[in-house]
């Protein structure tokens, strides 16, 4: 098998989707990007988590054209490949429907940063993309899918390295990582900070955000330069 | 075991519904059709999952009429009947009472396309039908049902092949495929985006229906001409 | 082992309580009556389940107290006790603190009868107890929650034997039926018609009670003279 | 092993956390302290359960500073260690990052008394310090996360030993006991209150608070003199 490692890498951050409640059926995709060859590994289009294997995962170009592998690609792939292109920093990307996360880029919302849970991961609101509009739709729309993430982050002058994870406004997450297993990572904490600040909200209709020096103290005390968190 | 086919597909699509946690107790049930036999397979009324069989499955002609089998079809049996009858190229049928479903059906309101997960299924807002009238309750009940299905699907010039699903007011989903596993599939789905738009609402009150350029696109990708999800 | 059946019922019916997520750790109890012995049996007092057996079952008489076994009965049992004795059909009785049949005590609301699911088991409302007087607070507590649910159904001219549970306003769910396994099946049913009503509430805020005779149509089909769902 | 009772205490109330489905990832930690011997154990710092071992329990002293072990403490370790010494009838401590509890954190509310499921453990609303004052956040975070607690219960009058929990203002919540296990009950028991609180003031907004004949009865049930639950 060519690419077995990178292939092995995706075919397992996949699997952890379904086990961590995160996907039903084929409802999601995880890539994950070797640089130096210039490829990345993603999931094949439509087929069931409990009949993939780590044959069946496809290697794209940076061509966006499939290098090896027997199947279609993800139809997500051209999102995925924007991503990389854009985000130097990232080594994998998860693409689910998750149910909370789903609902609040259905309401069109970035999620306001409430607690510490949420600065943990990140110090700003989880972004929320614009609509598509419509002489995009009829471009290459997963090209131009991942595009709508770039844009939102260059017009709100964000960080993908700090920022790992965005909402797409009326379809659903995006989140990334140094490695595919990061992002997928990424991706159940977004649907837990959904879910806490769903429920906040109808706990506390004025819930005010959390303040900056919070989230600051919160952010750096596992990301800042004297991190303290964790064995490393 | 006569019709040994048919009864094991229909077995194995009941079974599903446990395990997809779309009911509990006798709460539901699954049938298939043999439209060149004229028979379809329904689960026996009243009987628990993990008692259940493939010898247990019963066998219904097109008139009604119990065509084999030792038990009493299901109580819905006159429902799937019409709904075979009306709708040609469907080959299963879902009923259950999964919680979200069955809340939106309580609350008499068609499920609003807000997202992508929505729109890569069906190009339409869940259908609901309206609530029984008094004088049709008091005729054969669950051929009625069945009736305010399709009076629904004809009053909005609604496509059963195309909206594989539907809400009774007051009373809970029907879904409905080519096979029953597409049929617990949309079971399945129904459920998820019932939950997808109860939490979209609490999160956005003003939140708008996605526009139609987003749900055609969507829907066309899956289930267009030129479809390019899958392997197929 | 004395009273070995009805000590083995009263056994796995309260087992069946975690299985079914509508405990943790001791917040519940069954009991199950023989009422030619004149005896019923109840799990005894704060004994987690996992550490439960058929021996520690406790066997209680008509007149309260202890006629066989070495712990302490639940804390609850005059509370059975009572009921026992108002309700002659009723042969096993279930009390549980499940999240959202508690919720709905808390709110001291009866739970309105919004769809089939909820007709299919009772034809009413689910009774809420009012709150109880600091009086009969003071007198002894349990055997007063018994007489808070009679009184309750006295007052609204309710019929235990068609009406299998109560919520006692700010305390949670007293469900029962003609077996053990009966009042446990109840305690699963309410606590799904509580988590559907409260969807419902929220997916439409002015939703009304299903009307009349759809309510009658469900609630015969299953337990009218001409009943015809199940095997029997 | 040294302290080898003590850590393998804290290792087991470690491992109930995923299993009580109260902390995804690391987000959480229990730690419990032998008081003659002046030290306590606590989970390391960022390590995943599924790789935990009672080897890896930190001992750390009553000066703060790591007594034995090859590992990092957590985090939050400074807040155990202000937690002991204020309250000197506790034996253990938990932290997690449970959903509602959060969401109660991150509204900045305490968590009224609505039913008998929370005054069977504690005769007060949960407790929700303020939001930590800017020159505190730049002290030693977490000794002043400690504090935070200590000032709320001293200013509201509590006392620690009736009252085993607490919500930090955005943040989330800390429980204790009398031992590791006692803690993580209590952990378990607050999400599940915060849980019913949330569903109880969505059924109802207008809900009262419990009236305090009922609380009284109903804690001093359980913990009064005259307690008469459990089987001691």
């Amino acid at each position: 098998m060519k690419f077995e490692s990178l292939r092995k890498e995706c075919y397992e951050a996949n699997m952890e989707l379904p086990k961590l409640g995160l996907v039903i059926y084929t409802f999601g995709n995880v890539s994950c990007i070797d640089r130096k060859a210039g490829v990345f590994a993603i999931k094949p289009s439509g087929v069931d988590y409990e009949k993939l294997t780590p044959e069946d995962i496809v290697i794209v170009g940076l061509d966006g054209k499939v290098a090896d592998g027997k199947l279609r690609p993800s139809s997500d792939t051209n999102t995925h490949l924007e991503l990389y292109k854009a985000f130097p920093s990232i080594g994998g990307i998860v693409h689910t429907h998750s149910t909370f996360a789903v609902s609040w880029a259905q309401a069109a919302r970035a999620v306001p940063l409430y607690g510490t849970t949420h600065a943990d991961h990140l110090a700003a609101d989880i972004p929320c993309t614009e609509f598509m509009a419509d002489d995009r739709i009829r471009n290459d729309y997963e090209t131009e899918t991942g595009l709508q993430i770039i844009d939102c982050f260059e017009k709100h002058n964000l960080n993908a390295a700090e920022i790992p994870m965005a909402l797409v406004a009326g379809h659903g997450p995006f989140t990334w990582g140094a490695t595919a297993a990061k992002a997928v990572y990424h991706a159940r904490v977004l649907e837990e900070l959904c879910k806490m600040a769903f429920v906040t909200e109808c706990v506390n209709p004025k819930v005010q955000r959390l303040k900056d020096s919070l989230i600051q103290k919160h952010y750096n005390r596992k990301h800042g330069k004297d991190a303290y968190y964790g064995q490393n």
